[in-house]
């Protein structure tokens, strides 16, 4: 307001306007004043921390919300994304930007403070995913159509490494489970290779691509630990799961979990669990089983499996609260209207939860004292308390999918 | 720039002005202009991610700095923040604004993002140190005169609760070692008494408060555990530590490491180290021994002394790499020049680096690919890269002592 009554007095000022002109000056002023007011309610809006922001895919239309988890409300929505089946998002290391993986190949950075595209680029015809290196200066897309890696500058979204997935005679393999790594590094599985690669940007733009060979067939999802050091695939093509210490990438893969799979029955298969939401309590690790209403629990100092819990349905996410107390499962169809509590000391189920049809995703607030989920089918985001389980906030959101809080960037592996 | 276009525009089409008039309205529009470029102007500035933003206390001179952890460089200074000796910081959880603990209990509100001292209350005679509630809503101080925990709305600094430290025939204690737990509570020791107290905010602004007694003599600092489960308490009356399960408070508070501390020998210590710095890789604690040239390591399954690491100096901060594979420590007079790197898994130093005089505080990035180091006697602020121990960048700063990223708001008891 203030440089709007200096706008004022300065026009006033010019000693110049007869009675005729007194007129034009008051448009003008009036002018300056609409376009400074106008201005500044959007420096006003534009001061915003990031801390507690959060983007959520509207899968159906190819639109992002971006909230805010401190009054849980919208704050403004961004369009023209593309195919945001399946899309996930990284965050730039000032929590400003958000880049997006469409499934179409699509990658589109958000500006998350303007609420603007600001950026996009085809990048490939059928992507899966992505990861942002640990200095941020780096987004490595992973493509399945043609399959490898692509990465690209944060800032301005060139090219600067294309790594295409290349085995045996020629053929390009899908890559799926990209992750970075500390040491500027990322990490990839490749389906049809039966393979996990390190790219390192360490020493600049130009990777240093490490290969390991027969790690399993068809890994089709993978996860890297809080600390970044161990690299886990799921197989699709046979049961256990290929574990990479990173610390000592010397050591080659290692099989864990034997019977970790659809195992011999060959149960029906709804959809397959995610192992990115991988929780982690004390030394256990908790997982979604496949096939079986089970979620495993881990031990992590020996990478055997050190028990089982029964759960609703299929296990989709199983996502451990920041405090390691509580895993918060979902679930495949015909369940998937349902989420499960556990309490990760017991090992029991302390409360079930049914937000509606189609709970897509969760994710925690940074400290855990919420959890947002997505009710697809009923077009509306919940916000639960996560020591008395109400339900504080409902929001309208067009078929939500993932949700993706700013706290991941500060965040590796995430 | 696009609105200062259409401010001309609008100007130009009023279609009132004749030639006479053409001065007016060319003045009117470059003042529009001018005004607009200069609103515009702080719109960019003030559009800003927090994820990447630190405080630095200077502490000579009442005054912080705001630095930003992507390109290395200052962003502003904020004066008037009282007596920073032994000063420390938490974060909204939007990281827009910094509260600031200062020695002579003055509690300061400053935004980040505007730079600006946005509050602050003279809250008592002497303080040392506070922690935000889980949700952000509560800020709490901890004080020696009087003894006791205040706690204010973190939105405008009033006064929520006063819990004056009572112990014996109502005298005071002084009040160390504040942090933040899951659930709304905040945990706390008495230094006169040697009593830990759990001020539980779950059911509202009336705290209920749990009181733990004859935990050990002079609680001197303590520290709580990543995941917000075990909160420990350093006793500088005797040797050990005081352990709280806060998952099971109802079975009290235990002795731990019986060999911690003095010991019989009474060796000088030039400096009581601090605890909250301590490192956490695996199941290892990395943790400053007492008097000693030497850093402990815990088995923190068994809460076991795991091994000795020799040091050049007696340790004052041990803190983690954010992936737990370096502990990095700084040390007491007269070594207070030297920084030395522990490999988590060798338990090996691999580097001393020699920064210069009073090496008060260390804080790594989030993702942990550099480190800030501040270096008291030369006014400076270093940066170094984790991987090649490269020092990438040396900035002024007033006396600096602690340093704080925005990154701790998404953090347990930080």
């Amino acid at each position: 307001m203030n440089a709007a009554n200096e706008s004022t007095t300065a026009a006033d000022g010019d000693q110049v306007p007869m009675r005729a002109e007194w007129g034009t000056v008051l448009i003008s002023s009036m002018l300056v004043m609409f376009l400074l007011l106008a201005v500044v309610s959007k420096t006003e809006a534009a001061t915003l921390g990031s801390g507690d922001l959060a983007l959520v895919v509207e899968r159906a239309n190819g639109s992002v919300q971006i909230v805010e988890t401190t009054g849980n409300s919208a704050l403004t929505r961004v369009e023209g994304l593309g195919d945001l089946s399946h899309a996930s998002a990284v965050f730039s290391r000032d929590q400003r930007y958000a880049f997006v993986f469409g499934r179409d190949g699509g990658l589109s950075k958000v500006d998350m403070l303007e609420g603007q595209l600001v950026a996009r680029v085809m990048q490939s015809g059928n992507s899966i995913g992505g990861a942002i290196s640990q200095d941020g200066r780096l987004v490595a897309v992973s493509n399945y159509e043609p399959g490898g890696v692509k990465v690209f500058r944060t800032d301005d979204l060139t090219l600067v490494a294309d790594i295409p997935a290349l085995y045996g005679a020629g053929q390009h393999s899908k890559v799926i489970g990209l992750v970075d790594a500390p040491g500027r590094r990322f990490v990839f599985s490749l389906w049809d290779a039966g393979e996990i690669w390190i790219a390192d940007f360490s020493a600049g733009d130009q990777p240093v691509i490490s290969k390991f060979e027969d790690i399993g067939r068809n890994p089709y999802d993978a996860l890297i630990t809080p600390d970044g050091r161990y690299y886990i695939a799921g197989l699709f093509g046979e049961d256990g799961l290929a574990l990479l210490d990173l610390w000592h990438p010397e050591q080659g893969v290692r099989r864990i979990l034997p019977h970790y799979g659809k195992g011999e029955e060959k149960l029906p298969v709804y959809k397959m669990p995610h192992l990115e939401g991988w929780a982690v309590a004390g030394n256990l690790a908790f997982v979604p089983a496949v096939g079986r209403h089970e979620v495993l629990v881990i031990d992590m100092l020996t990478w055997q499996e050190a028990g089982r819990i029964a759960v609703k349905g299929q296990p989709v996410f199983v996502m451990g609260r920041p405090d390691g107390r509580q895993v918060w499962v979902n679930f495949a169809v015909p369940d998937n209207d349902s989420v499960q509590v556990i309490d990760a000391e017991s090992l029991k189920i302390v409360n079930t939860l049914q937000p509606g049809k189609g709970v897509l995703h969760m994710e925690f607030e940074p400290r855990g004292e919420e959890v947002w989920v997505s009710v697809r089918d009923q077009d509306e985001l919940h916000v639960y308390d996560t020591a008395s389980f109400e339900r504080r906030a409902t929001l309208p959101a067009q078929k939500p999918s993932g949700i993706f809080m700013t706290a991941r960037a500060s965040r590796i592996g995430l």
